[in-house]
C-alpha cells in the first residue's frame, strides 16, 4: 500500500494543530477506514484507529470520535498523549476507548498501529464464546499471517473480555493480560457483542491482522453452523 | 461526508421548479442512494429518502418514485408539503410513501431527514418477530450509535406494522405509536416483508441509524440461525 | 441510468459490421454486465444479455459467446436474427442459448431487453424446488417492482425448467408456457441447476426484475434455512 | 479483459532485473489480485499468481512473499526458474509455494497462469470433505466454465490435499497427481483449511476457473447446509 510507505519527512511533516505528523500516516489510516467501512467492519461511525508517533513520551495519532470511517478527513484525527489527552484542547473529542489505545502501545514493545473494527461475525463469536472466556483458532494456513506465525500448526487463543463503559477498568484489566508472564495475549482480543482489537508492527501489519482474524472468525462460525446441525 | 455540508446558501441554493432548494441536500440524498444500492438495502428502485427543507409550513425534499436509487439524478427529487403532494405540478410523482415521511416530520420535533431502505436482514426479521409485534435489540456496543444511547446495556424496541397499500392508514397508526406518552417509537420500525424506516436530526446521522439497524439486524438473524439448530 | 436513455439516432446510431446499433444500447450492456459481475450474478464468462433493435423481421443485439461479463468491450456483441444466426459472417459466435432470447422477444409483445443471470440463490432454489417444478413468492413488498405488480398481495409463480443442452428443444417447450391462454410464465423462470431468465419493457425494467428476484430469492432461502431447523 | 491481451512484444517488453517481461503480464496478476482481494479471495496476504514466461528452459512470473495482492506494484514479482529460484539475487523473495507452481507449470503442456487463492467456501469445503479425499460437483451449467467441459452432466472431482509447510514433498504428491495415467487431477485441487490451486492457457482462463470454482463451492456448502438440518 504506497500510502503507508512514509516519504522523507521534510516533505510530508505537516503541524496538526502544532503536532508534527506525518501526512503519509493519516492518510494511511483514512485508506484503511475506508477499506473497513466498505468490508462492514467500521460501520456507523463506529471503530477506532492510531499509529504511534513517538514511544517516550507516548504520543498516539488517532481518530477522533464519532466519524464517519468511510470518509475520514485529514482532521478528522487528534493527537494523544500517555494519559488519552488531546495534545491541543483545541483538538476534536478522542474516541471513547483510546486508554486502550495506550495501554497496548505502552504494554508491547512492537506496536506502531493499533486497529479496532466492529465485525458480524466478531460480534456473533464474542457472544458465543464468552462463558468460555474465549475460543481457540487451530490448523489454518491463514494463520500464517499472524506476525510470527511460521506454520498452520498453531493455536491462537482469543481472548473476550466483558462490554463494559468503564474503559479505565477495562484498560487495567487488558494490562494484566498483556504482561503476562507465562500465556500473554498476542495477536488481538475480542469485546464482547463489540469488537475487535489487533495491531502490529505497523500499520500495514495491523491492517493484514484485521484481514486475517476477520476471515478466520467467518469460517469459525460457519463451521460451527453446520456442526450445530 | 463532506457533500453533507451545507455550503453558503447563495451558492448552493437552487430552484428545483420554483422551490429554492440545497444542491448540497439532494448530493447527499444521491450519495446515499449510490451507497445503500451498492450495500444491496435499495435494490430495484425500491427506498425513499427525505431531508426535511422547513418546518413550518412543512417542505420535505423527497426522492421520486420508481426511480434507481444507486444512479439518482439532480432531477429525480420532489418538494412535497404537508398533505404529501408535490409543490409544483410538473415534479415528478413522489413517492407512494410519502404520507410516512410526513407524518415522522410533523409528529417528532427534532427529524432532519428520514430514510427508507428494503434489506435481506430486516425483511426477515419483519415476518419472524411479526407475531409478537417487534423485537428487542440488547446489549450491543453497536447501539451507541443511536442518538443519545450512551452505553450497550440499552434495549432497543424495533416495532413491527403490518404492510398495507393503504399508507394514509398506515400513516394514521405510526403518528399514534410516534406520539404514544409512555413507550413511543424512538429511532425507527419495521413494516412487515417490506422494509426499514429511520431517521435522525440530519442525513449523516440518518445514514448512521440505517447503518446500525443493519448490523444489528445481520447480528440477530444470524445468532438466531445458531440457536435454531 | 443515463446511459440507457437513447441519445438522437443520427448521433448514437453506428454501425456493428454493417447493423446499424445504437451505441447507447450497447454501453447500457456493458454497465449492466459489469454490475452484475461485481454482483457475483454472472461469474465466469456467464450469462448473456440481449436488446431488441427491431420486432420486424426480428433483430437482437446480443452478448457473444465466452466474454468476461464484468468487462464487455463494444465488440463483444452480435446481432441475430429470428433464427438466432448472426446477421453477418464475421460477427464472433452468439451466445450458445440465443434461441431462448429469440422465443421471449417473439412471443411477448413488450419485451425490449432480455437477461440471464447465474446466481447462488437462484441455483439453490432451482435445486430445492425442481420436483415441485417451480416455487411462488408471496406477500412481499418488492414484488412491487415486476412490472404491473401494483400490491405486495401478489403471488408469483418462478417456473423451473429441467436444464439442458438442447436449446431448440427448450425454446419450444419454453415457448409453449409463455404463450400458455390461463397461466403463462409472467416475468421470469428458472433453468434448473443454471439460472434465471428475466425480461422488461426496456433494459432498465429487465435490470431492475433481476434485482428484485436476486432479493426475493435470497429471503426465500435464508427463511427456509430458519424453518428447516 | 483488455489488460490481459499481450501488445506487440517491443513496446511492452521491460527488464525485471535483466529478465525481459511483458508490462501486459505482470499489469494482468495485478487486476486479478485487485480482484481476488475485493472478493475476499486473497486477503491478508495471502495467495500467490504465477504467468509461464518460457517453458524450456521453464521461467515463471511469481508474486512475491507477503505482498498485499489487493494493490500489488510493479515490483512485486519475481521470475523464478525450475527449481523455484529466483533468477536474479536482487529480487524479493518468491512465495513459499513456489515449487507447487513449478510442478504444475511442468507437468501440464498448456499452461498459462496459475492461480491460488484462499476463501472462506474452498476453506470450509477442503475440511468436511477432508476425509473422503475431495468431493464431486455435478450437474451444474457453470462447470461449463471449466475449461473442455461441454455439458453440465459433468462430474468433476475436486481432490484435497491435506496441508503442510513441506512444500517439496507436496510438490511431489501433486506431481503423481498431475501425471496420474487414469485419473489425473484436471482443472484444480484444494489444500485442505489452506486454499485452491487452478489454473488456465492463459491468465483469462484461470482467472475464470477461479470464479467458477468460487461459485460453486458458495452452492455447494450451502446446499449441504439445508441439507444438514
Amino acid at each position: 500500500m504506497s500510502s503507508l510507505q512514509t516519504p522523507p519527512s521534510d516533505q510530508s511533516a505537516t503541524p496538526l494543530l502544532g503536532c508534527q505528523v506525518d501526512i503519509a500516516a493519516i492518510d494511511g489510516l483514512r485508506d484503511v477506514g475506508a477499506f473497513f467501512h466498505q468490508r462492514g467492519w467500521s460501520v456507523g461511525t463506529s471503530s477506532n484507529y492510531s499509529v504511534l508517533l513517538q514511544q517516550d513520551p507516548l504520543q498516539l495519532l488517532l481518530t477522533a470520535s464519532g466519524k464517519d470511517k468511510g470518509k475520514l478527513s485529514r482532521s478528522d484525527f487528534v493527537v494523544v498523549d500517555a494519559e488519552g489527552k488531546g495534545m491541543d484542547p483545541r483538538f476534536p473529542k478522542p474516541s471513547a476507548e483510546t486508554l486502550l489505545h495506550v495501554a497496548i502501545a505502552e504494554e508491547l514493545s512492537e506496536v506502531g498501529a493499533i486497529l479496532h473494527t466492529h465485525s458480524i461475525w466478531g460480534t456473533l463469536l464474542s457472544d458465543l464464546y464468552f462463558k468460555e472466556g474465549g475460543f481457540s483458532i487451530e490448523g489454518y494456513e491463514m494463520l500464517k499471517g499472524l506476525e510470527g506465525i511460521k506454520t498452520h500448526e498453531h493455536r491462537e487463543w482469543v481472548e473476550i473480555f466483558d462490554n463494559t463503559q468503564d474503559i479505565p477498568q477495562l484498560a487495567q484489566q487488558l494490562r494484566t493480560r498483556l504482561r503476562h508472564p507465562e500465556n500473554p495475549i498476542q495477536h488481538g482480543f475480542l469485546i464482547r457483542n463489540h469488537g475487535l482489537y489487533t495491531w502490529g508492527k505497523d500499520l500495514f501489519a495491523a491492517r493484514r491482522h484485521i484481514e486475517i482474524f476477520e476471515f478466520l472468525f467467518e469460517v469459525l462460525y460457519r463451521k460451527r453452523q453446520l456442526q450445530g446441525t
